[in-house]
C-alpha cells in the first residue's frame, strides 16, 4: 500500500488495520558509470514495497536526500548534514506516532545515512516510547555476501557500485543498470580512511569499490532474500 | 531531465550545459475524500517536469514532506516543522551551488511550506550568493483564478482540495482524482484563523474548502498554464 | 493601563480583573524622509494604547526591534532574525501565561514580523494551550484600503511609507510626520521580488512604495478604526 | 539624539558626525511597592540620554525586557533567557556594525542581565572586531555606595528597589516614586543564594533588599554622576 | 571515595549511603612560570578530596577543561565555550539524578567557569527539583583573603597565579610548584577591562596578577580551610 | 609529556617541537563486577601515554564522560549526549589548532563515543583543514582479537568488560582489575539490538559480554600493541 495514494476519509481505518509504517530512505550520491545517481533511493523503495506486501504495512513516500560526506565533491552527489537528517525524521516519527502508527520502520539503502538514523530512532525512543522504530540496512547481509562474493572487497563494511550492490540494482532495479558500462576497480583503501576524515577521491576516481561486473541478478536475489526475511521477522517481533 | 537517473560520469557535463535544479517540494496531507494525501507531491511533481522541459533544467528527486500544522491532526497528514524544513532545503541548496548549478528553483505544491522556502532562500542568499534561488507556488495564479473560478472562495489565500485544486490535479494527475467522491464544502472560516493559531478542524470536517464538484480539467490547465509561463519567464530571468 | 508604570504590590490584583496583555511590537527602519525610522514602533504603541482602553486591558512596553531584511541595507535600518524574535517572543508569552494573563495580544506595526509572531504564536499555542495569543497586523485593512485608497498599490500586499501608512501615522503620531517632505515614489516591483529574495534597493532609493503627499488624517483615522474594531472582537472572542 | 525619531533621509551622514549608538536594556521586574516594575528601564533610559548628549551619541529605543531569573515568581515581572537576549543582542549589534557605529554602548539598569550582555559582547568581538562594545552597569558606583550608603546592604551585589536604587530612581525619574510607600526591609541572604539557585522568594516578600526610606535625590545624583563621568571617559577612550 | 574506581556492582547501594556527587572542574589555562597549565584542576580536584571526606561523598572524574576566554591567547590555554560547558555539565547532572544522587556539589577551581557553571545549575533546578546543585568557588574567600593578603590585588575579583592562588597550590598541590620560578607582576589593569571584551594580553605578559613571591602554604591552608568549612555546611545545608 | 603538567612560560617551544596532541576519552560506564566504573578512562589514559612516548605527543588531561546510551540505566553510568559530546570536542580541537598544534589524536576508549567523535572530526575538518585529527578506538583490534579470542564474541562489534577488554586493563591498569570476581556471562544478543534502540539491560544483568576469567595480559599486551603500532604508523603518516 503507498500511503500517498490513500485518501484521508479512508486513512484511518487502514492504518488501525496495519499500525506499520514504513519509510524508505536514499540518497543522490555517484554510483559510478553503470548505476544512476539515485540507486540507493531506488533500492530503498523496491525493497520497501516487498516488505510492505509482506507484513502488510504502508509505503511512505521516499525521503530521497542523505549524508553523503564521503562522496559530496563526486559529480551529482547531493549532502545533508546528520543533525537536519536527524531532525527531519523525528519529525515525521513522531508524526506517525500520533497518526496511529506503533511501528516505524525505516528501510534505509545508503550506509552513509545509518548514523543519523541510529540517532533519530534513540531519540523517538525517548519521545514515542510506544513505537517500535527500525533502521534497516540490509540486516543480516555481512553472513549472506561472505557466502556469495568473488571478489575480495575493498573494505570490510563498505560495498559501492560493486559486485554487491550491483547485484542489488540487477535484482530490484534492473531497468536502471547499465551492465555494459560496468567497470572493475578495486582500490586500495588506507587504513587512516577508517580512523580520520577521508573523502573518498583520496582513494578512488569511480566511486565504484570492487567488481561490477561480477555482478548477478541471483547474487542480488540471494542477499536481498536474506535481509528481507530478517526485516520481516525483526517487524513481527521474531527477531 | 530527471536528476537521479543520470550517473556521476557523465552529469558534470550536463550540469554545465544546464545550471538549473528544479525541486519539486509537497506533503503528505488530508485533502478530502477524492484526492489523495500525496496530492501536493503530485502536483510539484509533474508541474516541474513541464518547467524543466522548457528552461532545460534538472529534476531533482521530490522533497515529499512539509509543514502542515494546520491538518496535521487529520488522518493522514505528516507534519514536519519549519525549522526542520529549513535547514533540509539549505543543506540540498549548499550542495547544488558545489556542483555548479546557478538557479535552484524550489516548485512548492504546498503553502503551509511558503515561510520555510522563503527562509531557507534567504539563508542560501548569503552563503552561496552566486546562486539564484526561487520559491514558486503557482505564480500569477491570483489572477488566473479571479478570472475563472465560478464559486466564492472559502478564504482569500487558502485553496485546498477545492474547485481550484481539484482541477489542478484534473490537468496533471487525473488518475488519481476520484472526481465521484468530490464534495461541495465551504466553510465558514473565522476571521479569527488568521490572527490566532487555529487548527482547520476548528471549521472543517472534510478538509475541502470549497466545491470539488465544479473542478475541471480545463480550469486546471488554464490556471497551471499561467503559473509555468511566469516560471518560465522568472527563470529566464525575464520577470 | 501602562503595565510597566504599575508597581509589585498591585499587580497581582489588577491582573485578575483584566487577564488581557497586549505587546506593541514594531521596528526600526527606513520610512522615507517624511516619517522617523521609529514609525513601526509609534504606529503598534498608540494602536495598542486604543485597544487597551477598549478591553481593559495592559499594555506592555514595545518592543521596538524587528525583522526588516528587505530594507536592511537602507540607512538606519535595525534587523533582527526571525529566530531571535521567535525566541524573544516566547520566553514573553510565557511569562506572561506564569503571571495569569489569559490573552497575549501582540499589536504587530510592521508586515515583516508576521512570520515570526506567527511562529510563535504556535509554539505559545503548545507550551501554553489554554492561553490565546493574537498576532494583529491591523485586521480587515485590505477592504478598507481598497475603500479609500487613491493612488494604485505598488504591491499587494506592501504598503510602506505611503498613501496608507502615512494616514496611519497623521492619525496616530502626526507630531512624528513632516508632510512637507512627504514625496511620491510608485515604483515597478518586479515580479521576482515575490518569489526570489530581493532587497527593496533592487526597486526602490526611498523606501517609499507610492504616493505619501495623498496621505490624510481622515483616511488613517477609517483604516484604523477598522482595524481597532476587529481587534476589539477578536480580543473579546467575537471574531 | 533619539534614533528612531530621524529619518532615513538624514540619519547617514549623522551617523558619519556621531558613530556612537547607545542602548539602553533594563526589565520589567518587582520593585517593591514604591517603585514601578519598569524601574530599571527607565533607568536605563535617563542614563542613556544623559551620556548622549555628553559624547553626542545616538539613543536607540530601550530594550524593555531582561533577564530576570531570580525574581520571575514575582508579580508583575517577565523573564526573557539569557540565550534569547544574547540572540538578540547580536543581532542589533551586527545591524548597528553595518550601518557604520564604531561604538555600541550597552546601558544595562538591570544586575540580571549583566551575563547575558557580556557574552553579547564576546560575540560581537569576534563578529564586528572594529566595533567597541561597553556593557555598562553603572560603573564605579560600588566605591561611590560605599562613600554614601547610610544602611549596610542586605548583600554584596545586589541593589534592589533599595536606599541606593530608590536614590537612582529619584534622581533620573522621581515622578514615578511613591516615596510614602517606601518600606524598610533588610533580608537575611543565606550564603547558599550565592552558590545554588535560589530564587528570591526564599528570602524576601517584598523584593526590597534594604531601607528604601533612606533614599534621596542627593544620593542618587551623587553616584550616577560618578558613573556617568566613568561612562563619558571610557566612552572616549580614557578608561 | 573515588567514584570511577568503584564496581557496577556495589555502586548502587553506596550512593544510596551517600547521595553526595562532587565534580571537580578546572581548566587548561596559562599559569605563569611557576604553576602548571593544569593549576585548577590540581585545586579543583584535591579540594574536591577534602569536601568529600568530610561530608561522605563521592569524587566524580575531573573536568579538566573549562571557559579561558580571557587567556585563550596565552601559550597552553585550551578554551571551551559557555555553551558547550552547560550543555557538558546539565548532561552529567541529569544522568547523576536518575543514578539516585540528592546533592551534586561543583567544585569549580577557575572563575571564568562561573557563568556556565551558575547557568547549568538553572538548567538542572528545572530538569531535576530534587536535586540540590552547588557551584562553589572558593565561597567565603574574599574575608579570608582581606585578613591575610600581603600586597594589594591587581584586581577586585580576579586572582591569578598570584599570592592567593600560588598559596593554594602551596597548601594543596606542592609538588607542582616551582616556588623559584615564582614572579611579581602586579599589572595596572585598566577600568575598561570590566565593561567591554578585553584579552588578558591587553595588560599582562606573564597571566600572572600580583606577588607570587609572597605565597606560602599557611596562607593557602588558611583561606582554603574557610572555603572548605563553608562548602561543607553549605553540603550539609548549614548555610 | 603530560601537557597539564608544563607551563606557559616554556610550552609554545616545546608545542613548536611536537606538534602532536593526545586526548584520551573514555566514560564512567559499568564493566561488571570486576573492572572498575572508569575502567574507559583508564585504558584511554595508558594507551595514550604509551603513544606519546612513541611519537613524542603531549598527553591532554583526560576527558572521563562519554555517551553510554547502551548501559545509562546500569549502577554507575554517566550519560552525555552526543550532541554535547561533538561540541565540546570541536572547542577542544579548534584550541589546539590555535596554539600551534597540526595532529589532534583522539585516543577513545569506548565505543559508544565513536559516533561523536567522527563527527567532531568531519567537523574540525571544515574549521581547521591544516591539521590532523585521528579518531583512534584500537585500530586493527579486530584482526588481532580474531587470532587471539578463546571464546566466541556475544556480538560482532561490542567487546565489553569480557575476556578481550578485561585483558586489556590486566596489561594497562592491573591494579584495578579484581579477577577473583571475573564472571563468565555470553548473553544471547538478539538480533534487533542492532536494528531498534535497545538499552543493555534487554539482554544482560551484568553488564558482561563474555567471559572475563579467560582474560590475561598476554592477551591484553598482544592486541594492544597491535593497535599501538598502528596509530603510531597513523600519526607519523605511514597509514
Amino acid at each position: 500500500m503507498e500511503f500517498q495514494y490513500e485518501n484521508s476519509f479512508d486513512i484511518k481505518e487502514k492504518i488501525d488495520h496495519s499500525r506499520i509504517a514504513i519509510l524508505p530512505i536514499g540518497a543522490v550520491e555517484a554510483h559510478g558509470p553503470h548505476l544512476p545517481l539515485g540507486t540507493d533511493n531506488l533500492l530503498a523503495e523496491r525493497l520497501s514495497e516487498k516488505l510492505a506486501e509482506r507484513v502488510n504495512g504502508f509505503v511512505l513516500p521516499t525521503l530521497p536526500y542523505g549524508q553523503v560526506w564521503s562522496l559530496r565533491n563526486f559529480p551529482g552527489s547531493i549532502n545533508v548534514s546528520n543533525e537536519s537528517l536527524i531532525r527531519f525524521i523525528v519529525d515525521i516519527g513522531e508524526s506517525l506516532f500520533k497518526q496511529g502508527f506503533t511501528t516505524f520502520a525505516m528501510v534505509n539503502g545508503h550506509l552513509g545515512n545509518g548514523t543519523a538514523l541510529k540517532e533519530a530512532a534513540r531519540v523517538l525512543y525517548e519521545t514515542c516510547p510506544e513505537m517500535r522504530v527500525f533502521y534497516f540496512f540490509y540486516p543480516g547481509m555481512g553472513k549472506a555476501v561472505a557466502e556469495i562474493q568473488e571478489t575480495p572487497s575493498a573494505h570490510a563494511t563498505y560495498f559501492h557500485a560493486c559486485e554487491i550492490e550491483t547485484s542489488y540494482m540487477l535484482y530490484l532495479a534492473p531497468e536502471h543498470v547499465e551492465m555494459e558500462k560496468a567497470i572493475t576497480d578495486i582500490p586500495e583503501i588506507p587504513m587512516h580512511a577508517d580512523v580520520t576524515p577521508t573523502p573518498w577521491e583520496a582513494f578512488t576516481e569511480t566511486a565504484v569499490l570492487g567488481d561490477a561486473k561480477l555482478a548477478t541478478t541471483e547474487k542480488g536475489k540471494y542477499i536481498i532474500d536474506v535481509a528481507l526475511e530478517n526485516m520481516v521477522k525483526l517487524v513481527r517481533g521474531e527477531g
